[in-house]
C-alpha cells in the first residue's frame, strides 16, 4: 500500500537537499522512523542517504520488498552491513572523504553517534540535521492537511462516543478503555509518534472531577493520577460522579498524521465556575482565529493570550495546576506529538502558512477540576482553520 | 501509590553503586523513563545521581510531591534549572571537580550528550553506564518475578477472550480492538517500554490466515501487513476465514512489568503441517524448560535449539519469512520489550538464577501462515519455570 504521493516526497528531498546544501552537508544519512516516513513513505529498518546534490539512496535492511511497494523513492538498495554504508554515501555523493555528513543528532543516541564517528566514518565530520528537519517539516502541504483532517474525523468518532459510554459509576480508566476501542475501530494506529526523549504519551487523557487537576510530571495543562507510579499521568481509578466535569483529550493517528482534541462533558449541569470559564475558553480560540496569521510571532501571541486571561481574572489557575512550570498555549504536530512551532513564553518564532498547531488553553481548579477545549489548526492567510470538525459546545449529559 | 517496596530500590542501588566503583565513575546521573522507575520507584521530570558511595540525590523539576509520595528514596529535592545539577553531584560525591560521571549513553540524545559535556559539566569526563544498568536489571528479584506473573495474568484475560471474540468475517484490525480493550479492562497499563532506538511496539502481534507469513522489517519471527506503511506491521485489514490459524501475540504491562505471550487458535482443524510444527513448538519449548539452567550458555542453546529443529526437518521456515534475518530465539524482558539476555546466534552469555525470558520459537509458511506459542520464563535453579499461565494447547475455535 503506498500512501505518501511520489511528488509529495520529491519536494520534501528538494527542500531538504537545499538546506543542506546552506548548512554545507555534503550529504544527510537519516535513520528515525519518523524523518524515513516523511522522506520516503515508509518505515522500514534502513538509513536513507540525501547527498546535497544528486540522487537519494535508501539502503534496507529489510524488508526491500515493502519498501519497493511503499516508497516511490528509487533507488532502493539491500544493505546487508552497516560497513556498506560509507561506500554508499560515497557513491551518492561522489566526493572523496574527508566529508560533512548530517545526522539526526536530536534523537540518535550518543552511543550511535560515537559508533558512526570512531568505526563507521572517522574520517567525516558529523553534525546535526534535525533542526533542519524539524524545520521543514512544520510547514504542512495541502496534502499533509487533508491527512490531518482524516485524523480529526477519528478524534470527531471517539468525542461523539462519549455521551453514549460515559455514565456515573463508570472508572475513569473503564471509559478510556471503551474509547480506545471506538478510535481504534475508526483507524487510529494505536500509538503516536514523539521526538523527545523520555516523552511518553499514551491515547491521551481522558480525566474527570476534582482529582483531574492532580498534578503531574507530564508537560502538558492537565497531568492526571494514572493507575501506576510507572506511568502516573493520565486516567485513574477514579469512578465518574453527578456533577463531574469530564475532558476527553485524544491523540488520533491517521497514517502517521496526528489530531489533537479536547472536549469537556457535563455530568449534570457543570459547576458556574468551570462553565464561566469554558466561554473565555471560546473567547480565546476565537480571539487566537482571528490573530494568529502568518507574520505573528509565537512569543508575542502567547504574552496577548495570558494577557487576555489576565484581564479576565482567570490567571491563576491556567494552565495546569499552580507551580506546574507549563509555559505554553498550543504546540505543533504533524507526524509527531512535540513539531515546531510553539505557542510559548519567550517564543520569537514566526508563524507561515501550512503551520498546525494545537492550542489548548485550559484549567486546572482544585477541588472543582479541569475545564477548557482543544482544536488542531493550520494557520492560512486569513488566520486559523480548525482541522477538527466536534461542535465545540460544553455537552451537558 | 507506592509500588515499588524500599527493600527492592535499596538493594539496586547498593549493586549499582558497587558497579560504580568497579567502573571507576564518580557518580551517575540518571534521566531515563525506565531506569527512573528501576531506581526510584517512580517516573518524574527529574534527575537521579547516584554517587559511587554515600546518598544517592533524586532532583526533580516536577512532581516533586508526586516523586515523595511514590518513591521511598531520601532525599528529593526540587530542581528549578538544570543549572543546579554540578552542584548537586558535588554535594552528592562530595570530591572537587574534575570527575568522571556516568550517563546512560545508549539511550541518551547526542545532542543532550553534547551539552552536557561541553555545557553543563566541561570539567568533568563523562562516560556509558547504559551497559552496567541492563546488566544489574537482567537479574530479577522475587518480587519483580511476582510483578511479572500478575502481568501473565493480563495476557491470560486477553488468551481466554478470543475463542469468544473471534469470529469469521471479522476482521484482524477489529478483533485486535477488541482484545485491546480486554486488555485495559484487566489493568493493562497500554504501553510498553523499549530501549533500543527506532524500536516501536504496538500491543503485539495479532496475524492471521496466510498473510500472517508477510515479511515485514520488525526484529522478530512474526510481521504483519498493518494498516499503514506508517506502521508496516502487526494486525491488517485482512478478515478472518474458514481453516485460519490466529496467532495472538500480546505484550502486557503490569505496574511497568511485561509478560510476552504467544497462543495459537485454529478456526475449524488446522493444516496438518501447522498442526504437526506445533508439536515440534512444545517439544522445544519442553527442552528449553530443561536445559536454559544456570551456567547454560545463550549462543550454546540457540545453536542445539536450530539443531533440533534441523533435525526435525522443520528449518527452512523457522523464525520468520526466509531471509528475515532473525537470529534469536528469546529475548529477555522486564521492564522493557528487549533487555538482556538473547538466546541468539553468537552469544557468549551465561544463565543466571532470575533472567527472564521470552521463548518465541516460530515458522511462518508462505501460503499456510505463522505457528508457534511463546511463554515468559524465569530461569531457576532447575531450568525454566513459565510465568505464563495459559495452557499451552493449540486451541481449535
Amino acid at each position: 500500500m503506498r500512501i505518501v504521493p511520489s511528488e509529495e516526497i520529491a519536494g520534501r528531498l528538494v527542500t531538504f537537499q537545499a538546506g543542506l546544501k546552506k548548512l554545507g552537508v555534503h550529504a544527510a544519512i537519516l535513520r528515525q522512523n519518523t524523518d524515513l516516513y516523511y522522506f520516503t513513505g515508509t518505515v522500514q529498518d534502513g538509513y536513507l542517504i540525501v547527498p546535497a546534490e544528486g540522487q537519494p539512496i535508501f539502503a534496507v535492511r529489510r524488508d526491500v520488498q515493502r519498501a519497493q511497494q511503499q516508497s516511490p523513492l528509487r533507488p532502493i538498495l539491500p544493505l546487508g552491513s552497516l560497513k556498506e554504508l560509507p561506500g554508499l554515501v560515497e557513491e551518492a555523493v561522489g566526493v572523496p572523504a574527508p566529508r560533512t555528513l548530517g545526522l539526526e543528532l536530536d534523537v540518535l543516541p550518543a552511543a550511535t553517534f560515537f559508533f558512526f564517528d570512531e568505526k563507521l566514518l572517522p574520517k567525516d565530520h558529523l553534525v546535526d540535521v534535525g533542526g533542519l528537519i524539524r524545520q521543514i517539516r512544520m510547514v504542512k502541504s495541502s496534502w499533509e492537511i487533508s491527512m490531518m483532517r482524516e485524523a480529526a474525523r477519528i478524534s470527531h468518532a471517539v468525542a461523539q462516543a462519549v455521551p453514549d459510554l460515559a455514565r456515573e459509576g463508570m472508572g475513569e480508566w473503564e471509559l478510556m478503555a471503551e474509547l480506545q476501542r471506538v478510535a481504534l475501530l475508526n483507524g487510529h494506529l494505536g500509538f503516536s509518534r514523539v521526538r523527545a526523549f523520555n516523552l511518553e504519551i499514551f491515547f491521551g487523557h481522558i480525566l474527570s472531577g476534582p482529582e483531574a487537576a492532580t498534578p503531574s510530571y507530564a508537560d502538558a495543562p492537565t497531568g492526571g493520577a494514572g493507575i501506576s507510579p510507572a506511568f502516573g499521568q493520565g486516567s485513574g481509578r477514579r469512578s465518574l460522579k453527578r456533577g463531574d466535569l469530564l475532558s476527553v483529550d485524544t491523540m488520533m493517528n491517521h497514517h502517521g498524521y496526528l489530531n489533537d482534541q479536547t472536549r469537556n462533558f457535563s455530568l449534570g449541569a457543570p459547576h458556574p465556575v468551570l462553565r464561566d470559564t469554558y466561554r473565555l475558553c471560546r473567547d480565546l480560540h476565537q480571539w487566537l482565529r482571528e490573530n494568529a496569521k502568518p507574520g505573528a510571532v509565537t512569543g508575542e501571541l502567547y504574552d496577548s493570550a495570558v494577557a487576555l486571561v489576565e484581564k479576565a481574572g482567570k490567571r491563576r489557575h491556567f494552565m495546569g495546576p499552580e507551580d506546574s512550570g507549563v509555559s505554553f498555549l498550543a504546540h505543533g504536530l504533524g507526524l509527531e506529538v512535540d513539531e515546531l512551532p510553539f505557542i510559548a513564553r519567550g517564543q520569537k518564532m514566526v508563524l507561515q502558512e501550512g503551520m498546525t498547531l494545537a492550542f489548548e488553553p485550559k484549567w486546572a481548579f482544585p477541588g472543582l477540576g479541569i475545564v477548557g477545549y482543544e482544536n488542531t489548526y493550520v494557520v492560512t492567510r486569513d488566520g486559523l482553520d480548525s482541522l477538527n470538525i466536534t461542535p465545540e459546545d460544553l455537552v451537558v449529559i
